[in-house]
């Protein structure tokens, strides 16, 4: 069994003063999970060069792959470039390639304001699919990704094509009981200690009219999640789970 | 001029594998700012006690007030509350006035399960207001929430009216332009240089029809602020701003 593991570094001021709400995470974390990467860690920072680059420098050396969002684009409080070569102790440099691509973009509009888009750390790479032709920053394990959605999303697609890694998918299955947290205990205390590989989540919802608690299995093997699944509604009283949707 | 300064935990495997959608941190944002206490960092970290512990440690040192959102009800995936003991060497105690209310919250019914409700770290406060009687958990600066978003939202009330600070509120002023960031960046530089206090950010909208870029002016005196968004607009080309909206 193969598993790899990544975290997510949120740049900006925005965020945190909750001008703009996060929307990037629970797409990533979406994305990554058939691919058999497990998001383990995210860590939200204001615009701070030196805040973020520690960060950065300690994500990358503890998880396989580290995507930033947001901080990318040419004025003051776009620092993510700067702080991602300090962290590896890359200068910042214009690249030739993007630079010639933003002249071409905005010909005779260019500004001194546009190129600063064609900075980058020394030393990455840049990204590409045949989709996706404006290239994505790469310094080792980190991709800088652009806090905007739209942006996030597509460039997502080019680290998906690139990462070059495919492990075993997360599959995930789930029940709805009107039992709640407190009854459901020694049920779910049985299958976490039959099924240890297996990860069981119990979440109740408030004011539902259907359903008290959702019960959550997941794992890497799906007979293992399966069997962890059967085992947990052989537990049930009579009359559980009913066939509840959210 | 007053200034406090925040920090957010959320805990929980669902949000990291993006089963949920996390909505707290928004929430907690927008009701910081009028108090004038500032989200500085958020960490999010599955379910695991010492890793919750560390951050919980780091956290409370660093910032005046900390958050956590999640793993606060009786199942084995809810460790928060003996994280919180471990981060401050607390043993887990039951407490005599919970368990008494959990008793006659349940009645003939009240399992061990529900018990576990009652657990808190030794040597915490139980805070509650007139209108939320339930008891939320306090240990020095870190109030214990659960991640439910209706539930989190209430006890949210409950910090407010405790945490017994009144700071100087952030006001903020946003102007909308057609101009892009390219062509904003020496304005921007202009204002930014003559107004360190105020924060100013910049926001390009994707796909709008109305604007290109949302700029905003930020801070803790009403008068420096306005002064900013006033000597920006001032440097403005002609026909903008205009009078978009999102």
């Amino acid at each position: 069994m193969s598993l790899k593991t990544a975290a997510a570094l949120v740049i900006g001021n925005e965020i945190l003063s909750g001008k703009v709400e996060e929307a990037n995470l629970v797409v990533l974390a979406r994305m990554l999970r058939p691919l058999g990467i497990r998001l383990r860690r995210v860590v939200m920072v204001e615009d701070v060069i030196d805040e973020i680059a520690r960060e950065v420098q300690q994500l990358a050396l503890t998880y396989d792959l580290v995507v930033t969002s947001g901080g990318v684009g040419p004025t003051h409080d776009d620092v993510t470039v700067e702080a991602v070569g300090r962290a590896f102790g890359a200068a910042v440099v214009t690249d030739p390639r993007l630079e010639k691509m933003i002249r071409a973009h905005y010909g005779e509009r260019c500004t001194p304001g546009h190129l600063r888009m064609a900075l980058v750390p020394d030393g990455c790479s840049l990204e590409t699919t045949d989709d996706v032709a404006w290239p994505t920053i790469r310094l080792r394990n980190v991709w800088l990704l652009p806090g905007v959605p739209e942006i996030f999303q597509l460039k997502l697609q080019v680290l998906v094509e690139n990462f070059g890694f495919a492990g075993d998918a997360f599959v995930t299955h789930a029940v709805y009981t009107k039992m709640d947290e407190g009854h459901l205990k020694p049920l779910l205390d049985t299958v976490v200690a039959q099924f240890p590989d297996v990860e069981v989540g119990s979440y109740p919802k408030w004011h539902h009219d259907s359903y008290t608690t959702k019960l959550t299995f997941d794992g890497q093997e799906p007979e293992r999640v399966r069997a962890a699944h059967d085992a947990f509604v052989a537990l049930l009283p009579e009359g559980e789970p009913q066939d509840f949707s959210e």
